[in-house]
Protein backbone atom coordinates (compact mmCIF):
# COMPACT_ATOMS: atom_id res chain seq x y z
CA UNK A 1 0.00 0.00 0.00
CA UNK A 2 0.91 3.20 -0.83
CA UNK A 3 2.09 5.95 1.93
CA UNK A 4 1.45 8.79 -0.17
CA UNK A 5 -2.42 7.67 -1.41
CA UNK A 6 -4.93 9.50 0.10
CA UNK A 7 -7.52 9.26 2.35
CA UNK A 8 -11.14 9.07 1.10
CA UNK A 9 -14.15 10.84 2.71
CA UNK A 10 -17.77 10.42 2.18
CA UNK A 11 -20.93 11.46 2.83
CA UNK A 12 -24.35 11.86 1.76
CA UNK A 13 -23.95 15.75 1.13
CA UNK A 14 -21.64 18.76 2.28
CA UNK A 15 -22.04 17.63 6.13
CA UNK A 16 -19.04 15.26 5.93
CA UNK A 17 -16.79 18.42 5.08
CA UNK A 18 -16.90 19.07 8.88
CA UNK A 19 -15.23 15.95 9.57
CA UNK A 20 -13.24 16.29 6.73
CA UNK A 21 -11.94 19.89 8.06
CA UNK A 22 -11.06 18.13 11.03
CA UNK A 23 -8.66 15.42 9.07
CA UNK A 24 -6.79 18.55 7.22
CA UNK A 25 -6.69 20.47 10.74
CA UNK A 26 -5.04 17.04 11.95
CA UNK A 27 -3.37 15.59 9.75
CA UNK A 28 -2.31 18.48 7.33
CA UNK A 29 0.22 16.03 5.89
CA UNK A 30 -2.63 13.83 3.86
CA UNK A 31 -4.14 14.18 0.95
CA UNK A 32 -8.36 14.06 0.87
CA UNK A 33 -10.85 12.54 -1.83
CA UNK A 34 -13.91 13.94 -0.50
CA UNK A 35 -17.18 12.17 -2.03
CA UNK A 36 -20.98 13.97 -1.30
CA UNK A 37 -24.10 11.77 -2.95
CA UNK A 38 -25.88 14.88 -3.45
CA UNK A 39 -27.98 13.65 -6.05
CA UNK A 40 -29.26 11.05 -3.45
CA UNK A 41 -29.07 13.05 -0.44
CA UNK A 42 -30.31 12.68 2.35
CA UNK A 43 -29.55 9.21 3.96
CA UNK A 44 -31.20 9.82 7.47
CA UNK A 45 -35.06 8.50 5.92
CA UNK A 46 -33.69 6.10 3.83
CA UNK A 47 -33.41 1.89 4.54
CA UNK A 48 -30.51 0.25 5.54
CA UNK A 49 -30.21 -1.67 2.29
CA UNK A 50 -30.43 1.50 0.40
CA UNK A 51 -27.68 2.99 2.39
CA UNK A 52 -25.67 -0.08 2.57
CA UNK A 53 -25.93 -0.47 -1.48
CA UNK A 54 -24.96 3.60 -1.38
CA UNK A 55 -21.95 3.44 0.26
CA UNK A 56 -20.81 0.08 -1.35
CA UNK A 57 -20.91 2.47 -4.61
CA UNK A 58 -19.27 5.37 -3.08
CA UNK A 59 -16.43 2.55 -2.11
CA UNK A 60 -15.88 1.09 -5.51
CA UNK A 61 -15.67 4.86 -6.67
CA UNK A 62 -13.18 5.89 -3.84
CA UNK A 63 -10.90 2.99 -5.04
CA UNK A 64 -10.77 4.04 -8.25
CA UNK A 65 -8.90 7.09 -7.04
CA UNK A 66 -6.59 4.49 -4.83
CA UNK A 67 -6.89 5.85 -1.89
CA UNK A 68 -5.39 3.53 1.54
CA UNK A 69 -8.10 4.35 3.87
CA UNK A 70 -11.72 5.15 3.87
CA UNK A 71 -14.08 7.41 6.76
CA UNK A 72 -17.16 7.52 6.94
CA UNK A 73 -18.34 10.98 7.58
CA UNK A 74 -22.33 10.12 7.49
CA UNK A 75 -23.74 9.11 10.67
CA UNK A 76 -26.56 7.30 8.69
CA UNK A 77 -23.74 5.23 6.64
CA UNK A 78 -21.82 4.87 9.72
CA UNK A 79 -24.63 3.23 11.53
CA UNK A 80 -26.28 1.04 8.78
CA UNK A 81 -23.01 0.06 6.63
CA UNK A 82 -19.76 0.20 8.35
CA UNK A 83 -19.95 -3.37 9.64
CA UNK A 84 -20.32 -4.57 6.15
CA UNK A 85 -18.13 -2.59 4.28
CA UNK A 86 -15.41 -3.31 6.77
CA UNK A 87 -15.95 -7.18 6.30
CA UNK A 88 -15.83 -6.45 2.48
CA UNK A 89 -12.38 -4.09 2.17
CA UNK A 90 -9.24 -4.86 1.93
CA UNK A 91 -8.49 -1.30 3.25
CA UNK A 92 -9.07 0.33 6.71
CA UNK A 93 -12.83 1.62 7.23
CA UNK A 94 -13.82 3.87 10.14
CA UNK A 95 -16.74 5.73 10.46
CA UNK A 96 -18.01 8.66 12.55
CA UNK A 97 -19.95 6.31 15.59
CA UNK A 98 -17.12 4.79 17.85
CA UNK A 99 -15.47 8.24 17.85
CA UNK A 100 -18.41 10.12 19.36
CA UNK A 101 -19.45 6.91 21.59
CA UNK A 102 -15.94 6.83 23.26
CA UNK A 103 -15.59 10.88 23.97
CA UNK A 104 -19.26 10.64 25.21
CA UNK A 105 -18.28 7.73 27.49
CA UNK A 106 -15.19 9.46 28.87
CA UNK A 107 -16.87 12.61 29.28
CA UNK A 108 -20.33 11.49 31.00
CA UNK A 109 -20.03 11.55 35.23
CA UNK A 110 -23.41 10.63 35.85
CA UNK A 111 -23.71 7.59 33.05
CA UNK A 112 -27.02 9.45 31.47
CA UNK A 113 -26.31 10.35 27.62
CA UNK A 114 -28.47 11.89 24.71
CA UNK A 115 -27.69 11.31 21.12
CA UNK A 116 -29.58 13.25 18.61
CA UNK A 117 -29.72 12.21 15.14
CA UNK A 118 -31.55 11.22 11.90
CA UNK A 119 -34.04 8.81 12.02
CA UNK A 120 -31.88 6.26 10.40
CA UNK A 121 -28.71 6.92 13.34
CA UNK A 122 -31.32 6.84 16.14
CA UNK A 123 -33.50 4.42 15.05
CA UNK A 124 -30.74 2.06 14.64
CA UNK A 125 -29.70 2.20 18.19
CA UNK A 126 -26.01 1.84 17.09
CA UNK A 127 -24.78 4.45 19.73
CA UNK A 128 -26.54 2.87 22.57
CA UNK A 129 -25.32 -0.54 21.62
CA UNK A 130 -21.68 0.64 21.08
CA UNK A 131 -21.83 3.07 24.29
CA UNK A 132 -23.03 -0.39 26.37
CA UNK A 133 -20.64 -2.41 24.62
CA UNK A 134 -17.57 0.21 26.37
CA UNK A 135 -19.46 0.89 29.67
CA UNK A 136 -22.79 -1.69 30.01
CA UNK A 137 -24.27 0.53 33.00
CA UNK A 138 -24.56 3.72 31.12
CA UNK A 139 -28.03 4.67 29.99
CA UNK A 140 -28.39 6.42 26.05
CA UNK A 141 -31.50 8.32 25.64
CA UNK A 142 -31.80 8.66 22.03
CA UNK A 143 -34.13 11.18 20.09
CA UNK A 144 -34.11 11.92 15.78
CA UNK A 145 -34.69 15.50 15.10
CA UNK A 146 -35.21 15.17 10.88
CA UNK A 147 -36.10 18.61 11.08
CA UNK A 148 -32.39 19.95 12.00
CA UNK A 149 -30.48 19.56 8.65
CA UNK A 150 -33.41 21.28 6.57
CA UNK A 151 -33.35 23.85 9.00
CA UNK A 152 -29.36 24.54 8.70
CA UNK A 153 -29.63 23.91 4.98
CA UNK A 154 -32.13 26.53 5.34
CA UNK A 155 -29.82 29.10 7.14
CA UNK A 156 -32.06 28.89 9.90
CA UNK A 157 -28.91 28.83 12.27
CA UNK A 158 -29.93 31.25 15.15
CA UNK A 159 -33.40 31.58 14.24
CA UNK A 160 -37.05 31.55 16.47
CA UNK A 161 -37.86 28.78 14.95
CA UNK A 162 -34.88 26.73 15.12
CA UNK A 163 -35.29 27.37 18.44
CA UNK A 164 -38.77 25.98 18.91
CA UNK A 165 -37.93 23.32 16.96
CA UNK A 166 -35.00 22.40 19.44
CA UNK A 167 -36.72 23.20 22.42
CA UNK A 168 -39.46 20.26 21.36
CA UNK A 169 -36.77 18.10 20.58
CA UNK A 170 -34.88 18.19 23.34
CA UNK A 171 -37.35 18.44 26.29
CA UNK A 172 -37.32 14.79 26.49
CA UNK A 173 -33.61 14.69 26.56
CA UNK A 174 -33.65 17.39 29.21
CA UNK A 175 -35.92 15.62 31.54
CA UNK A 176 -33.66 12.51 31.32
CA UNK A 177 -31.02 14.59 33.38
CA UNK A 178 -28.66 13.40 30.52
CA UNK A 179 -25.19 15.67 31.66
CA UNK A 180 -23.11 14.49 27.86
CA UNK A 181 -25.19 14.97 24.11
CA UNK A 182 -23.73 13.43 21.32
CA UNK A 183 -24.33 15.43 17.90
CA UNK A 184 -25.12 12.25 16.15
CA UNK A 185 -25.23 14.21 12.66
CA UNK A 186 -22.81 16.23 10.85
CA UNK A 187 -25.01 19.25 10.29
CA UNK A 188 -25.83 19.54 13.90
CA UNK A 189 -22.41 21.22 15.38
CA UNK A 190 -24.21 24.35 13.11
CA UNK A 191 -26.44 24.43 15.54
CA UNK A 192 -24.04 24.27 18.74
CA UNK A 193 -24.86 27.94 19.87
CA UNK A 194 -28.82 27.10 20.02
CA UNK A 195 -28.44 23.69 21.52
CA UNK A 196 -25.72 24.99 24.09
CA UNK A 197 -28.48 26.96 25.20
CA UNK A 198 -30.87 25.36 25.50
CA UNK A 199 -29.23 22.15 26.98
CA UNK A 200 -27.07 24.93 29.68
CA UNK A 201 -23.35 25.03 30.30
CA UNK A 202 -23.26 21.73 32.35
CA UNK A 203 -23.96 19.47 29.34
CA UNK A 204 -21.22 18.92 27.73
CA UNK A 205 -21.94 18.83 23.48
CA UNK A 206 -19.75 15.95 21.76
CA UNK A 207 -18.92 16.60 18.03
CA UNK A 208 -17.51 13.00 16.83
CA UNK A 209 -15.67 15.06 13.81
CA UNK A 210 -12.49 15.67 16.37
CA UNK A 211 -11.90 12.14 18.00
CA UNK A 212 -12.80 10.43 14.38
CA UNK A 213 -9.68 12.56 12.99
CA UNK A 214 -7.93 11.26 15.51
CA UNK A 215 -8.88 7.82 15.28
CA UNK A 216 -7.68 8.08 11.98
CA UNK A 217 -3.93 9.53 12.63
CA UNK A 218 -3.90 6.74 14.94
CA UNK A 219 -4.78 3.90 12.43
CA UNK A 220 -2.41 5.50 9.88
CA UNK A 221 0.11 5.42 12.21
CA UNK A 222 -0.19 1.86 13.49
CA UNK A 223 -0.62 0.36 9.88
CA UNK A 224 2.43 2.53 8.79
CA UNK A 225 0.39 4.54 6.16
CA UNK A 226 1.35 7.89 7.44
CA UNK A 227 2.08 10.05 4.31
CA UNK A 228 5.81 11.04 4.26
CA UNK A 229 5.85 13.22 1.04
CA UNK A 230 6.55 16.66 0.16
CA UNK A 231 4.49 19.55 1.01
CA UNK A 232 1.68 19.78 -1.77
CA UNK A 233 -0.57 22.68 -3.42
CA UNK A 234 -3.96 22.41 -1.85
CA UNK A 235 -5.73 21.91 -5.01
CA UNK A 236 -3.49 18.59 -5.41
CA UNK A 237 -4.14 17.52 -1.68
CA UNK A 238 -7.37 17.70 -1.48
CA UNK A 239 -10.21 16.43 -4.50
CA UNK A 240 -13.68 16.75 -4.57
CA UNK A 241 -16.27 15.04 -6.04
CA UNK A 242 -20.25 14.82 -5.79
CA UNK A 243 -23.18 13.36 -7.74
CA UNK A 244 -24.90 16.40 -8.17
CA UNK A 245 -24.64 20.36 -8.09
CA UNK A 246 -20.71 20.53 -8.62
CA UNK A 247 -21.14 24.18 -8.03
CA UNK A 248 -23.36 24.47 -5.28
CA UNK A 249 -21.05 22.36 -3.40
CA UNK A 250 -17.64 24.26 -4.41
CA UNK A 251 -19.16 27.28 -3.01
CA UNK A 252 -20.53 25.40 0.63
CA UNK A 253 -17.04 23.97 1.05
CA UNK A 254 -15.19 27.15 0.52
CA UNK A 255 -17.68 28.71 3.24
CA UNK A 256 -16.80 25.62 5.50
CA UNK A 257 -12.64 24.96 4.27
CA UNK A 258 -10.01 26.75 5.82
CA UNK A 259 -8.98 27.01 2.02
CA UNK A 260 -10.53 27.67 -1.33
CA UNK A 261 -11.76 25.20 -3.37
CA UNK A 262 -11.04 25.33 -6.63
CA UNK A 263 -13.13 22.73 -8.44
CA UNK A 264 -15.79 20.06 -7.70
CA UNK A 265 -16.13 16.90 -10.32
CA UNK A 266 -19.75 15.72 -10.87
CA UNK A 267 -19.52 11.73 -11.36
CA UNK A 268 -22.09 9.38 -12.34
CA UNK A 269 -21.86 7.53 -9.13
CA UNK A 270 -24.92 5.02 -9.94
CA UNK A 271 -22.54 3.68 -12.72
CA UNK A 272 -19.98 2.24 -9.47
CA UNK B 1 -52.33 0.05 -28.51
CA UNK B 2 -54.37 -1.80 -25.55
CA UNK B 3 -56.83 0.65 -24.11
CA UNK B 4 -57.21 -2.22 -20.93
CA UNK B 5 -53.23 -0.89 -20.31
CA UNK B 6 -52.91 0.95 -17.05
CA UNK B 7 -51.64 4.78 -16.83
CA UNK B 8 -48.37 4.96 -15.26
CA UNK B 9 -47.62 7.54 -12.29
CA UNK B 10 -45.04 8.69 -10.86
CA UNK B 11 -43.22 11.24 -7.86
CA UNK B 12 -40.32 11.56 -6.19
CA UNK B 13 -42.21 9.90 -3.27
CA UNK B 14 -45.82 9.78 -1.96
CA UNK B 15 -46.46 13.77 -2.79
CA UNK B 16 -48.10 12.88 -6.44
CA UNK B 17 -51.15 10.26 -4.77
CA UNK B 18 -52.63 12.94 -4.17
CA UNK B 19 -52.74 13.01 -8.43
CA UNK B 20 -53.19 9.29 -8.10
CA UNK B 21 -56.57 10.19 -5.94
CA UNK B 22 -57.83 12.64 -8.31
CA UNK B 23 -56.91 10.14 -11.44
CA UNK B 24 -59.27 7.29 -9.18
CA UNK B 25 -62.10 9.74 -8.63
CA UNK B 26 -62.58 11.13 -12.12
CA UNK B 27 -61.21 7.96 -14.42
CA UNK B 28 -62.82 5.03 -11.92
CA UNK B 29 -62.45 2.94 -14.97
CA UNK B 30 -59.08 3.43 -15.47
CA UNK B 31 -55.70 1.11 -14.27
CA UNK B 32 -52.73 3.02 -12.54
CA UNK B 33 -49.17 1.79 -11.92
CA UNK B 34 -47.71 3.91 -9.21
CA UNK B 35 -43.95 4.75 -9.06
CA UNK B 36 -42.26 6.73 -6.04
CA UNK B 37 -38.89 7.56 -6.21
CA UNK B 38 -38.34 7.07 -1.99
CA UNK B 39 -34.55 6.48 -2.30
CA UNK B 40 -33.64 8.98 -4.03
CA UNK B 41 -35.85 11.76 -2.74
CA UNK B 42 -36.00 14.84 -2.57
CA UNK B 43 -36.03 16.27 -6.12
CA UNK B 44 -36.95 19.96 -5.31
CA UNK B 45 -33.41 20.61 -4.36
CA UNK B 46 -31.72 18.61 -7.12
CA UNK B 47 -30.16 19.63 -11.06
CA UNK B 48 -31.83 19.17 -14.16
CA UNK B 49 -29.93 16.71 -15.56
CA UNK B 50 -30.18 14.53 -12.46
CA UNK B 51 -34.05 14.82 -12.57
CA UNK B 52 -34.66 14.13 -16.07
CA UNK B 53 -32.08 10.99 -15.87
CA UNK B 54 -34.01 10.01 -12.70
CA UNK B 55 -37.14 10.29 -14.94
CA UNK B 56 -36.02 8.84 -17.89
CA UNK B 57 -35.19 5.47 -15.56
CA UNK B 58 -38.73 5.41 -14.16
CA UNK B 59 -40.10 5.33 -17.82
CA UNK B 60 -38.17 3.01 -18.86
CA UNK B 61 -39.78 0.98 -15.52
CA UNK B 62 -43.07 2.08 -16.43
CA UNK B 63 -42.27 0.92 -19.79
CA UNK B 64 -42.24 -2.86 -18.60
CA UNK B 65 -45.48 -2.74 -17.24
CA UNK B 66 -46.98 -1.69 -20.46
CA UNK B 67 -48.24 1.84 -19.76
CA UNK B 68 -50.90 3.22 -22.27
CA UNK B 69 -50.05 6.65 -20.81
CA UNK B 70 -47.91 8.48 -18.36
CA UNK B 71 -48.55 11.44 -15.96
CA UNK B 72 -45.26 12.98 -13.72
CA UNK B 73 -47.21 13.91 -10.60
CA UNK B 74 -44.31 15.51 -9.43
CA UNK B 75 -43.67 19.29 -9.85
CA UNK B 76 -40.19 19.47 -10.28
CA UNK B 77 -39.52 16.79 -12.45
CA UNK B 78 -42.67 17.84 -14.72
CA UNK B 79 -40.48 21.38 -14.70
CA UNK B 80 -37.67 19.68 -15.88
CA UNK B 81 -38.51 16.82 -17.81
CA UNK B 82 -41.34 16.52 -19.07
CA UNK B 83 -40.44 18.03 -22.74
CA UNK B 84 -37.46 15.58 -23.19
CA UNK B 85 -39.16 12.66 -22.02
CA UNK B 86 -42.44 13.71 -24.47
CA UNK B 87 -40.05 14.21 -27.29
CA UNK B 88 -38.14 10.88 -26.90
CA UNK B 89 -41.67 8.59 -25.96
CA UNK B 90 -44.59 7.30 -28.33
CA UNK B 91 -47.16 7.27 -25.58
CA UNK B 92 -48.50 10.24 -24.72
CA UNK B 93 -46.79 12.25 -21.03
CA UNK B 94 -48.39 14.81 -19.71
CA UNK B 95 -46.69 16.53 -15.94
CA UNK B 96 -48.72 19.01 -13.66
CA UNK B 97 -47.36 22.60 -14.82
CA UNK B 98 -49.62 23.03 -17.56
CA UNK B 99 -53.10 22.26 -15.86
CA UNK B 100 -52.00 23.78 -12.85
CA UNK B 101 -51.04 26.98 -15.30
CA UNK B 102 -54.18 26.76 -17.49
CA UNK B 103 -56.54 26.49 -14.05
CA UNK B 104 -54.83 29.82 -12.51
CA UNK B 105 -54.66 31.81 -15.62
CA UNK B 106 -58.81 31.24 -15.79
CA UNK B 107 -59.18 31.87 -12.69
CA UNK B 108 -57.31 35.21 -11.80
CA UNK B 109 -59.31 38.66 -11.82
CA UNK B 110 -56.42 41.36 -11.76
CA UNK B 111 -54.26 39.11 -13.85
CA UNK B 112 -51.58 38.37 -10.87
CA UNK B 113 -50.57 34.91 -9.94
CA UNK B 114 -48.13 33.70 -7.62
CA UNK B 115 -46.59 29.94 -7.63
CA UNK B 116 -45.03 28.47 -5.00
CA UNK B 117 -42.70 25.19 -5.26
CA UNK B 118 -39.73 23.67 -4.72
CA UNK B 119 -36.51 25.43 -5.12
CA UNK B 120 -36.00 23.41 -8.60
CA UNK B 121 -39.70 24.43 -9.84
CA UNK B 122 -39.86 28.16 -9.19
CA UNK B 123 -35.85 27.93 -10.48
CA UNK B 124 -36.92 27.08 -13.94
CA UNK B 125 -39.31 29.32 -14.47
CA UNK B 126 -41.67 27.44 -16.01
CA UNK B 127 -44.68 28.14 -14.75
CA UNK B 128 -44.15 31.81 -15.65
CA UNK B 129 -43.24 30.51 -19.21
CA UNK B 130 -46.55 28.34 -19.51
CA UNK B 131 -49.16 31.04 -17.90
CA UNK B 132 -47.34 33.59 -20.17
CA UNK B 133 -47.54 31.59 -23.37
CA UNK B 134 -52.05 31.42 -22.23
CA UNK B 135 -51.70 35.06 -21.77
CA UNK B 136 -48.88 37.52 -22.30
CA UNK B 137 -49.82 40.51 -19.84
CA UNK B 138 -50.31 38.14 -16.82
CA UNK B 139 -47.85 38.80 -13.93
CA UNK B 140 -46.30 35.99 -12.39
CA UNK B 141 -44.30 35.71 -8.81
CA UNK B 142 -42.88 32.71 -7.89
CA UNK B 143 -41.58 31.68 -4.39
CA UNK B 144 -39.86 28.56 -3.35
CA UNK B 145 -40.30 27.39 0.03
CA UNK B 146 -38.19 24.55 0.62
CA UNK B 147 -39.31 23.98 4.36
CA UNK B 148 -42.70 22.94 3.50
CA UNK B 149 -41.92 19.31 2.16
CA UNK B 150 -39.81 18.44 5.67
CA UNK B 151 -42.42 19.98 8.04
CA UNK B 152 -45.29 17.99 6.36
CA UNK B 153 -43.51 14.46 6.42
CA UNK B 154 -43.04 15.92 10.34
CA UNK B 155 -46.68 15.93 10.30
CA UNK B 156 -46.83 19.72 11.22
CA UNK B 157 -49.68 20.20 9.04
CA UNK B 158 -51.22 22.60 12.17
CA UNK B 159 -48.48 24.05 14.06
CA UNK B 160 -47.28 27.07 14.90
CA UNK B 161 -44.07 26.60 13.34
CA UNK B 162 -45.51 25.88 10.28
CA UNK B 163 -47.74 29.20 9.87
CA UNK B 164 -44.49 31.18 11.31
CA UNK B 165 -42.57 29.49 8.03
CA UNK B 166 -45.44 30.06 6.10
CA UNK B 167 -45.98 33.79 6.79
CA UNK B 168 -42.74 34.52 5.69
CA UNK B 169 -42.67 32.51 2.80
CA UNK B 170 -46.21 34.07 1.64
CA UNK B 171 -45.74 37.89 2.80
CA UNK B 172 -43.90 38.52 -0.46
CA UNK B 173 -46.20 37.40 -2.30
CA UNK B 174 -49.20 39.19 -0.15
CA UNK B 175 -47.26 42.71 -1.00
CA UNK B 176 -47.89 42.02 -4.57
CA UNK B 177 -51.50 41.30 -4.41
CA UNK B 178 -52.15 38.21 -5.98
CA UNK B 179 -55.20 36.93 -6.41
CA UNK B 180 -54.66 33.43 -7.23
CA UNK B 181 -52.09 31.33 -5.85
CA UNK B 182 -50.60 27.93 -7.76
CA UNK B 183 -49.76 25.09 -4.73
CA UNK B 184 -46.86 24.46 -7.46
CA UNK B 185 -45.53 21.28 -5.43
CA UNK B 186 -47.89 18.12 -4.52
CA UNK B 187 -47.14 18.58 -0.72
CA UNK B 188 -48.76 21.53 -0.11
CA UNK B 189 -52.66 20.84 -0.60
CA UNK B 190 -51.85 19.22 2.74
CA UNK B 191 -50.77 22.45 3.78
CA UNK B 192 -54.11 24.42 2.64
CA UNK B 193 -55.96 25.46 5.94
CA UNK B 194 -52.57 27.28 6.88
CA UNK B 195 -52.02 29.06 3.46
CA UNK B 196 -55.59 30.09 3.03
CA UNK B 197 -55.62 31.77 6.32
CA UNK B 198 -52.88 33.37 5.77
CA UNK B 199 -53.29 34.82 2.38
CA UNK B 200 -57.06 35.27 3.13
CA UNK B 201 -60.26 34.06 1.31
CA UNK B 202 -60.16 36.55 -1.32
CA UNK B 203 -56.91 34.22 -3.13
CA UNK B 204 -58.50 31.48 -5.11
CA UNK B 205 -55.83 28.54 -4.19
CA UNK B 206 -54.99 25.97 -7.22
CA UNK B 207 -54.39 22.59 -6.70
CA UNK B 208 -53.20 21.46 -10.06
CA UNK B 209 -54.16 17.28 -9.26
CA UNK B 210 -57.46 17.75 -10.17
CA UNK B 211 -57.22 19.86 -13.73
CA UNK B 212 -54.43 16.91 -14.62
CA UNK B 213 -56.55 14.27 -13.94
CA UNK B 214 -59.58 16.12 -16.85
CA UNK B 215 -56.37 16.58 -19.09
CA UNK B 216 -55.71 13.01 -18.43
CA UNK B 217 -58.84 11.95 -19.41
CA UNK B 218 -59.88 14.22 -21.88
CA UNK B 219 -56.16 12.62 -23.68
CA UNK B 220 -57.51 9.25 -23.59
CA UNK B 221 -60.52 9.93 -24.97
CA UNK B 222 -59.42 12.28 -27.72
CA UNK B 223 -56.55 8.83 -28.54
CA UNK B 224 -59.53 6.32 -28.20
CA UNK B 225 -57.62 5.04 -25.12
CA UNK B 226 -60.31 4.79 -22.64
CA UNK B 227 -60.75 1.77 -20.53
CA UNK B 228 -63.13 -0.42 -21.53
CA UNK B 229 -62.60 -3.44 -19.81
CA UNK B 230 -65.10 -4.92 -16.78
CA UNK B 231 -64.59 -3.54 -13.05
CA UNK B 232 -61.41 -4.94 -11.37
CA UNK B 233 -60.95 -5.38 -7.78
CA UNK B 234 -58.55 -2.57 -6.49
CA UNK B 235 -55.47 -4.41 -5.70
CA UNK B 236 -55.94 -5.91 -9.59
CA UNK B 237 -56.53 -2.26 -10.72
CA UNK B 238 -54.22 -0.29 -8.59
CA UNK B 239 -50.33 -1.11 -7.98
CA UNK B 240 -47.45 0.63 -6.37
CA UNK B 241 -43.92 0.72 -6.89
CA UNK B 242 -41.08 1.98 -4.52
CA UNK B 243 -37.34 2.31 -4.91
CA UNK B 244 -37.26 2.13 -1.04
CA UNK B 245 -39.17 1.55 2.23
CA UNK B 246 -42.56 -0.30 1.07
CA UNK B 247 -44.40 -0.77 4.11
CA UNK B 248 -43.15 2.93 5.06
CA UNK B 249 -45.41 4.14 1.42
CA UNK B 250 -48.30 1.40 2.16
CA UNK B 251 -49.14 2.77 5.35
CA UNK B 252 -49.08 6.49 3.92
CA UNK B 253 -50.85 5.37 0.87
CA UNK B 254 -53.63 4.30 2.79
CA UNK B 255 -53.72 7.29 4.63
CA UNK B 256 -54.22 9.59 1.11
CA UNK B 257 -56.50 7.24 -1.02
CA UNK B 258 -59.76 6.27 -0.32
CA UNK B 259 -59.01 2.28 -0.45
CA UNK B 260 -56.72 0.00 1.40
CA UNK B 261 -53.44 -0.27 -0.34
CA UNK B 262 -52.18 -4.06 0.44
CA UNK B 263 -49.17 -4.15 -1.10
CA UNK B 264 -46.21 -2.31 -2.48
CA UNK B 265 -43.37 -3.36 -4.30
CA UNK B 266 -39.71 -2.42 -3.41
CA UNK B 267 -37.75 -2.36 -7.08
CA UNK B 268 -34.12 -1.22 -7.99
CA UNK B 269 -34.22 1.71 -10.17
CA UNK B 270 -30.95 2.20 -11.45
CA UNK B 271 -31.73 -0.70 -13.15
CA UNK B 272 -33.40 0.65 -15.63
Amino acid sequence: MDKNAPVGVFDSGVGGLTVAREIMRQLPGERIIYFGDTARLPYGSKSRDTVIRYSRQIIRFLRTRDVKAIVIACNTASSYALETVQAEADIPVIGVINAGARTAVCATRNGKIGVIGTEGTIGSGIYTEVMRGMRPDIKVYGKSCPLFVPLVEEGLLHDSVTDEIASRYLSELKGKYIDTLVLGCTHYPLLRSTLRRLMGEEVTLVNPAYETALELKKLLEQKNLSRQGACLLEEEKYQFFVSDLAEKFTSFATAILPGQVKETKKIAIEEY
